[in-house]
């Protein structure tokens, strides 16, 4: 905090009497922006940020916008910035400087802060940031945007927020920033805030994928579990087992290493992370077409065979290959809903199963305490879905972390067993569950019967899944929105700023509009009060209203 | 025809015993591109050119490929070719020159020739093209590919076609181009191919208008129909009458003069035209909320007013807004489902029938025919809905485009008597009717009942219709396609190339491909096969059998 603007930040935080240090439990204000629907100059803001005062100017924004970068001097920030600017905020041409311009406006800069050098982006990497938005006064470094984060991610955040804080008014045909002095001082609830993406079920084309991640930024979500293989396919490119894509269901359904590691540089502009998952012994019969000795029997396909030694190497070239392409320190090796009634039926694997003096279950552990062995020896931290804890959790590896789905519950034991846990209750965040409206998934919570605070850090946070039986590149981005944003203000903001049950009402006016906003940022978000997800609007009407 | 290239163009046209001149009636050699499906090496085109003929070499091309633009050097046409390059050609990191460049392409130059300088978009612009693609044989000018059309509207057209040539190749990593060297002589079928989008039901912002822009560039669709107010909403800034965007739905769901200005320049940029509805007098009830003086009564507000002369100035005054943004000779009027009660119980208006001695039939014919003589006198061609010519057909203007809709059988009539016909026969070119299946669509048939050849020239093309009563920005999309598809090759390809009925085998396999194509270009196209339309994937599986 050495720097000249951070000094300006205790000055406006003192004039504003904003604590300079903020916890969970201090009370939010939030009121301002709640309650003022009635108010010709709405803003509203998604995910919610958990410390926010507002007053009543309203600031018109330079369509000649310039930003200003101290600290960490990343490409990164830069490209985002232009990106909101063109794409975004001056959507409109009539705001972009047309005929009309006019001679002065309130907000000419946008002065980013970033104080790390390291753009590493990792699991638990610093996304706070503070957001000051101020009327220029005429001291040249007091006023109009000041972003400070501690990382260019941090910095990520605080552009989208201020994205959100202008708004084209269709009367002067400017961009305005209602309510300022905006002092926004905003961090993540939890470090781990996924969306899964099953490309297996159906494959996505790169851009359809990359127009999700698009989107997952505009709600501050910075995981996508990228489910990639599953028994209907492998569309994967694996150099040392290039027959391994023969699993692909045609030979354009597929994606390079190259397209792999653009996809992980896409998001990783946006800051969020991409958690490649192999998923085994189970949901991997897409792996034989290519190597047939990876099946039990031809006539028996899955789980992957336990009594081979290639299956262990080419689990081992898979990972060794992925390593290449995916950064984050979490890789998730699946483990979920293994039938092994292959292992039994076949007469090699049975009689391995004998010499071994090893049940079927036993099997199972060992395939996945092996294949954690392998991930662990390439750098990874093992990620395994929570039937592997249900199974035997007291021999997972201290590093595992559990991926609950089953159901509530798992989270509390996992967490008292010392090992980390990522909350995906498909009760209600499971998004091929099309019969969960948006207030279940909102009210869902991570911690739920967790409360020791050691403990609570073991949760990482929680994921959204979008399973791809009946989800494909139509109707995909629809069935992720908006529900997907009830769950990332669950994850993003705190508790307290974003109360279960009781604020339902003042989130869902907010709610529409981030709807909204994704729609005038081309996402194809459907409407928020449809009991049914990803159902038709019911008649015509304003997307605000539906 | 006096540029070297022609020339090469009539070398290249007798080498391959390509007729010079082309007929609607020949034979058209189209087996190649059918029969291919057990082949490794297919191509399929959307719609289907013409005429084409293609070989057995499999050619690369270079990453950095270049244009060389002779004749109207025009910037729209470079423009569109870098968009073809990078965002759908080399789509691939690995195709687009990483470190495994190889050191020689068979293509690396794309040569246009444009005739003409003549870049205004109207109905009926030249969108021919012929599109020869063959290995460079080392003699600079012979090969590589050519594109020589009479206007940049062509020229994009066989960009287009170009694209869909080009293949990724996923063991290579390079971009080919199987079965060349390929000779295509295209031309539309119809003159006027549209989509129609409702932006009254549902608002659509900018940036989803102009995403379906984009995707009916790829099927080479020439007309949005922007039937952009109706009784619900009126979204549309009209400077002359500042008040009527008070009956957009919210302040947010409006269009400003320069957004609309700025989607007629990205249609354009497209080859796309841009025709205007203003639906009058009925399906106006949103006018008044700015100007209550156009409702009858406040408790009978629609059709318009016709006994005030006021309503004919805002009317005026719209269509003279409207002539500065949109230069499309075409301007619709709407005049469909005219239910003139509000008339018959309005005190003042029955009073004004009464006094010029008027039916409410008549009163109707007078509201269209006023209505088209200040649209006449602004330069304008009319449009009107089939109503306005079942009930006064012989009175309607001359220059009347008639827009059928309710049913088969109007165009006979319409062009039987000299005017000019567009083809929506709701029964299979609603896209809202979700029951109508891909080959419905494909089989509808513009020219039916109609054999005269003069007559068939007054039916000017065919429009699929997106209405947005339960459309909206989140399935807009995957209501359009892949069905809208089925009727532009109705209206590209010439009924020898494109038969009704008995080609639907092989139509499907294509339109399957395309659908493919349109998610690899980050379209939402919905699955093809499925009964109704939008609808899910019925389960896990390939896009090409979906």
């Amino acid at each position: 905090m050495s720097n000249p603007i951070s000094l300006i930040f205790i000055i406006i935080s003192i004039y504003f009497s904003l604590p300079l240090f903020t916890t969970n439990s201090r009370t939010i204000k939030t009121n301002k922006v709640l309650s003022s629907s009635d108010d010709s100059s709405i803003t509203y803001l998604w995910p919610l940020p958990s410390h926010l005062t507002s007053g009543n100017q309203t600031l018109t924004v330079d369509p000649n916008l310039s930003i200003s970068l101290s600290g960490n001097n990343n490409a990164i920030v830069t490209e985002a910035f232009e990106r909101y600017k063109k794409k975004i905020i001056f959507k409109h041409t009539s705001s972009s400087g047309g005929g009309t311009r006019k001679l002065s406006y309130d907000v000419g800069k946008v002065n980013v802060v970033v104080n790390s050098d390291n753009d590493e982006l990792q699991l638990g990497v610093d996304e706070s940031y503070t957001l000051l938005v101020a009327k220029n006064n005429g001291l040249s470094i007091v006023g109009e945007v000041n972003i400070e984060a501690n990382t260019i991610y941090g910095a990520l955040r605080g552009l989208e927020t201020f994205s959100q804080l202008c708004t084209f008014d269709y009367g002067t045909k400017t961009v305005q920033i209602y309510k300022a002095p905006w002092v926004i001082k905003d961090k993540p609830r939890f470090p781990f805030r996924g969306l899964l993406l099953d490309t297996s079920r159906h494959y996505y084309p790169i851009d359809i994928i990359k127009q999700i991640i698009e989107s997952m930024s505009y709600a501050k979500l910075n995981v996508l579990h990228w489910h990639i293989i599953d028994e209907e396919s492998f569309p994967l490119e694996v150099p040392a087992y290039p027959k391994l894509w023969k699993g692909a269901y045609t030979k354009w359904e597929r994606y390079t290493v190259e397209d792999a590691a653009d996809i992980v540089d896409f998001a990783k502009k946006r800051g969020i992370n991409v958690m490649a998952e192999i998923d085994v012994p189970g949901h991997a019969e897409s792996w034989g077409t290519g190597y047939p000795d990876l099946w039990p029997s031809s006539s028996c396909k899955e789980p992957l065979d336990v009594s081979k030694n290639f299956t262990f190497e080419v689990l081992s070239g898979i990972l060794e290959d992925m390593r290449e392409i995916f950064p984050f320190e979490l890789f998730h090796l699946g483990g979920d809903e293994v039938n092994t009634d292959c292992w039994k039926s076949t007469a090699h694997v049975k009689q391995w199963l004998q010499e071994m003096n090893m049940t079927t279950k036993d099997a199972y552990q060992y395939f996945v305490l092996r294949a954690q062995e392998i991930a662990i020896s390439k750098n990874w931290t093992p990620v395994n879905w929570e039937e592997t804890f249900n199974a035997f959790g007291e021999k997972l590896n201290p590093k595992t972390v559990v991926h609950n789905w089953l159901g509530a519950g798992v989270c509390p034991k996992v967490v008292a067993q010392g090992l980390k846990c990522i909350y995906s209750n498909q009760g209600f965040w499971y998004l091929d569950h099309l019969d969960v409206p948006w207030d279940q998934v909102y009210d869902a919570e991570p911690l739920e019967r967790i409360t020791d605070a050691s403990e609570q850090k073991l949760v990482l946070g929680g994921e959204v899944c979008m399973w791809s039986e009946t989800a494909d590149p139509s109707n995909v981005q629809q069935t992720i929105w908006p529900r997907a944003a009830a769950a990332a203000e669950r994850l993003w903001t705190s508790k307290e700023a974003a109360p279960i049950s009781n604020t339902s009402e003042a989130a869902l006016t907010r709610l529409q509009y981030f709807r909204c906003l994704l729609t005038r940022r081309g996402v194809q978000a459907s409407p928020v009060t449809n009991f049914y997800a990803r159902s038709p609007p019911t008649g015509p009407g304003s997307c605000y209203d539906q």
